[in-house]
């Protein structure tokens, strides 16, 4: 498998980092969450002025074999129009980039569709017609894994090149929050029951029907339990491309913001490969999709928003972008006690 | 007292904003709180296509005769200290207002200082010194409630007449969380055990001095225990003013941006007085500040963000705006299923 080398921020500068804040006109730790972000992000980019650069919310999308047994509210074609839709300029995450100032990049990783050549669009296609059904089958062979991973990890060195130092990734593909669950599942040993949800809308009936399929699909896998072999067996491209995708963002020191459910969940498998990398990771946003709580709670992380969004696209990260911004606005920008001659009482 | 004319926003636009709400390209509901702010948004506004117009955060200031007893970590001269540093723009605040495009208003309403004359600072000075010190007797005088509440709403007419349709209001005043927690708990009945916190930064010797000394403050009471009373005898006046100020909003169908604890009771007390002024209000941030949630509650809010920001200067409200920005955004710009020929399956 492709390589990377990953190595947690050298902590060298955390007391003068701690120090600068501390010194901003302010109680000390009245900005709380900005503070601890400001930090993060200092020792990322090793600077007491930190700096974000060129976002880039990259859309994964690709097509899964189990979305057939009817484990979403919607059918595969909406895969390839919602696409339609982000290169026009119209779906949630479009106007969430337009307003924060990200550069948008759609890749096609396998969805069942044959578009014709599309300037804006990345043709990075694994397969034709997505993954298999894994309720049969693995869905992915290994070279198909190892092509996703280099693909995932091919554009992010693409949008370092551009400049950029901050990237969120996103996803599209109908079905994946279903193997997204069977990730989770298998790398936490949480109950399946605990990690299956409501994806775009299911009722409960949908739900009960999705969580019977996972659990035959579970107990039909034969595989040896790895990270590696649960990625492969399970996975969408697109959720393995974000795999690939967010190693390479650490490997280059860039900051890593993490979406929802299934954008986790790929932090989840990359961090069980890497564990250095997650000291890249801003996560966005918790959602209402049962299980995102207790995976940000396995990863011991928090996410800055709770708006109940489950629409997934980078939607999250892309909308919390603005508290990290705040952030390095606030090192940068608010005056020191000495600055503005204010007794240091609080 | 100066009268309001405040009406909740007319219902009628309901159906059809919650309609185009639905048929924007996502899994209905998929955009969660931004949802149920554009719909906010679209009623305050009496249109389907909603506009945020010349944002302002107006911090009211001014200072506390009860902080003479010790209620606050920080001393009353850093009342005066913080405005020149909001003036100097050097301030938690005023990078978040530049990063939001906020203008910033400051208002003296009773600094305990004699500024010179500075064509940024709003001299609406009630009161020399501030206000008298409520253990031993009533803060201000109905006169002196009545000017702030005139005071108050005037610069929110100013900033109306300006071309502002969302507000935010914020607070600078040493010894305010204590005048809140007064407030609160008179105006709830929630014991005042649980409406007293650590304000700038208490430790747990601070807090429990604060509670004592408020706790003498509440026997030695013995006004009327109406609205009016409670807000005059306990109140700061920078706190009615943001009362006036928060009534004038709503009076004029604008949006309302609520900071943190204090702007929170602030909102308890005009919405005792007028509880239609509720409907324009934007909670944009829950702190730590004991009680902050509880009140919260109370008023039936959930507050946007949860960062354990405890800053005040209206630093909760203006860091939200960016979400409020995205659901307004979200009903103008994304496409509708019939505009992106998306099968609306979800």
């Amino acid at each position: 498998m492709i390589q990377f080398h990953i190595k947690a921020p050298d902590k060298g500068l955390e007391i003068a980092l701690q120090d600068k804040i501390d010194n901003l006109t302010k109680p000390k730790g009245s900005l709380g969450t900005l503070e601890a972000l400001a930090l993060q992000v200092g020792l990322i980019q090793q600077t007491l002025s930190p700096v974000l650069r060129h976002p880039v919310n990259v859309i994964y999308a690709s097509d899964h074999g189990i979305a057939d047994e009817g484990v979403s509210k919607s059918p595969k074609e909406v895969t390839r129009q919602v696409i339609h839709n982000f290169l026009n300029g119209g779906a949630g995450v479009c106007y969430l980039a337009r307003q924060h100032g990200f550069e948008l990049k759609i890749v096609d990783g396998g969805v069942d569709f044959d578009f014709p050549v599309i300037p804006q669009l990345i043709d990075r296609k694994v397969r034709k017609g997505g993954t298999r059904n894994f309720l049969h089958e693995a869905a992915m062979t290994e070279e198909e894994m190892e092509k996703a991973l280099q693909y995932g990890a091919g554009i992010v060195t693409d949008c370092y090149n551009e400049g950029c130092n901050v990237i969120s990734f996103g996803e599209m593909g109908i079905g994946n929050t279903a193997a997204s669950s069977m990730w989770m599942t298998c790398l936490t040993q949480i109950p399946l029951i605990d990690c299956v949800g409501a994806g775009s809308g299911l009722d409960s009936e949908g739900v009960r029907h999705k969580y019977n399929v996972l659990k035959r699909s579970l107990e039909n896998y034969d595989g040896n339990g790895s990270v590696l072999d649960v990625m492969r067996y399970f996975g969408g491209y697109e959720m393995v491309m974000a795999v690939g995708g967010m190693l390479r963002a650490a490997e280059l020191k860039m900051i890593i913001l993490v979406d929802g459910f299934i954008m986790t969940n790929c932090v989840l498998a990359a961090s069980r490969l890497y564990p250095e990398m997650q000291s890249y990771c801003v996560f966005g946003h918790c959602g209402d999709e049962a299980g995102h709580k207790r995976v940000l709670d396995f990863l011991g992380a928090k996410a800055l928003l709770d708006l109940g969004l489950r629409l997934g696209e980078g939607s999250g990260s892309v909308c919390a972008y603005p508290i990290l911004d705040s952030a390095v606005r606030m090192i940068n920008e608010m005056h020191s006690f000495k600055q503005a001659a204010i007794t240091k009482y609080f």
